[in-house]
């Protein structure tokens, strides 16, 4: 072995790169994947219908942008009239420190959601779901879960890179805790807004603010940067983002406006969880966010933190919001609201 | 469109087999996976060795198996020696209702595990790691969780196809009852363990007897068939079974010897989970029983029992068995015993 030191040296001294060691990369052969038979049959419909047709764009310039956000806007919306009629809610636009938020009210508040009030944090990347378009997930977290919701409709790139939104969900929070109390607070949220969530109690323990009761932070955007194995392996599995390099990476990058991403407001993933609020966080075995999710539940559960983790068998990227109708919609919304149950003060 | 359908129909009829939709099947290109950079050093290691040496053995004859497992119980308890003076344990074998037992104790059992005990089954796809070979995981238990832990030595292929160790595993089961008080008893294992573990308490559901305070299920081979989404789309990304197809199959064949495998006392995921004790499951991101694990947990949550779900970043199966100074295994060891503590009577 010595006597090829010198011969291997050379070689690699020739070369321009340095030698990648092959135990390094692990190749990963071409597969085909079957439809999960043991997911939920109206999962596997929704699988059927293949990748979102958005997920490779590439908005060019502010413009762009806009009329792409816009487009995905007017499709969220379309299905917003029914949504509510079926999950029996009234929605009402106002302001909050001034901030645009939307009060969802279900027709029956249950006895024991009397008191309390939930925040919502829409998904989209920074970038989609301005306006009601955002409002979808607390709906029907309002009607299955029989709660009043606040939605919060915070500022967005390409006009407001951060921090704008989050100093949206800041001003919301104190504004809400100064007619509530935070023990019978709860925050959630699905992907951006699973991170914000995230964020607000990070941003909450750093300003010395009471924390929220409890929080659930679904498939949560924790790691801004391709950092997180499920980046790589569930690259192509997800069909819903698909890759990081789709829309997602331009979206990271657009939001963050030059500002260091591993900063715990951006990327709450380093942020110090000590102290956080019993948690709740679900994704997906298919998920591309499944690692932003273990990784933010073992740093909870290594802080002491009283945190759940749920996994849906196939599920890609917040598939569990694109019916009210599909088992694992019905599941993640039966799973906050029993978590927000055991841990809110009545 | 429908213009179209006697076409398709003519060309679907001479076809020899049903003709697949194109959607049903997804195709997921060669990728290649870095190391996991949010996984632990020790972690990365370990991966950066490569897949097991022996994941594509496939031994032909009887003969063939016992000197495969030989071979592999000879690795496996060269380092018991060593594992046993860190932990600081003393194991003796005996036997419970005729079965073989390692009854292993740690030097100092904390004041609330003093009238606690845990039965453990040892993992090896219900073929590898026959006698003290299949102690590791009860040696760093007991060691790491101060508590007295029963390992069972239960029959095995190619000599003893099911339901050998299940009737080994249940003996064991009520031999240790008759001397404790079930809510003081706890039961744990990985892998083939797991999916015994759960499989236990199946059956002493069904035979009427007292179940256990509280069990702990290690990525449990909860379906012996290949239905589970992770069989697939963590083939070849798991780099200790790294795919159904290489000696775990035959496992499987050998071990059921033709009875049917959805028995759930064969593949526990067909159980009926109502009633079941707390259970905590533990898996990674990159384990090929991914599936098997969060499909467990799912069916248990549903019916109302307390179930715990941890996930480890860019772990494949077992891997946090490999060693006790690895991040992942401390978190394991720490999490069980958390679990245990807080379930099982004192």
């Amino acid at each position: 072995m010595h006597a090829m030191r010198p011969i291997l040296y050379i070689i690699a001294s020739l070369m321009l790169a340095p030698p990648v060691l092959a135990q390094e990369i692990r190749d990963v052969p071409v597969r085909q994947l079957p439809l999960p038979q043991a997911a939920s049959p109206e999962l596997r419909a929704l699988i059927q219908t293949g990748s979102m047709a958005t997920w490779n764009d590439h908005p060019a310039t502010a413009d762009d942008w806009k009329s792409w956000i816009a487009q995905g806007a007017e499709k969220a919306s379309a299905v917003l009239p029914a949504l509510r009629e079926k999950m029996g809610v009234t929605v009402e636009a106002s302001k909050i420190a001034g901030v645009n938020v939307f009060t969802i009210v279900p027709k029956d508040v249950s006895p024991e959601n009397r008191d309390r009030v939930l925040i919502h944090f829409h998904g989209g990347g920074y970038v989609l779901n301005p306006g009601e378009a955002g409002t979808g997930e607390a709906i029907m977290m309002a009607g299955l879960g029989h709660v009043r919701v606040i939605s919060v409709d915070y500022r967005m790139p390409p006009d407001f890179p951060y921090p704008a939104a989050m100093d949206d969900a800041f001003a919301v929070y104190k504004g809400v805790l100064a007619t509530n109390d935070a023990s019978r607070i709860g925050v959630f949220g699905t992907s951006t807004g699973g991170a914000m969530t995230l964020a607000l109690v990070l941003r909450a323990k750093a300003e010395g603010l009471p924390l929220p009761g409890a929080i659930a932070a679904g498939t949560p955007w924790a790691d801004l940067e391709k950092i997180g194995d499920s980046y790589f392996s569930n690259d192509s599995v997800d069909n819903v983002l698909v890759r990081y390099e789709g829309w997602l990476g331009d979206a990271a990058k657009l939001y963050a406006g030059g500002h260091y991403m591993k900063d715990p407001y951006l990327s709450p993933i380093y942020g110090d969880y000590r102290g956080f609020p019993p948690t709740i966080l679900v994704t997906g075995t298919r998920d591309l966010f499944l690692s932003n999710t273990v990784r933010v539940h073992r740093k909870l559960r290594e802080s002491g933190a009283v945190a759940d983790l749920v996994v849906f068998e196939g599920l890609s990227h917040a598939q569990y919001l694109f019916s009210p109708d599909m088992h694992e919609a019905k599941e993640y919304f039966r799973e906050l609201e029993g978590f927000f149950n055991a841990h809110l003060k009545r």
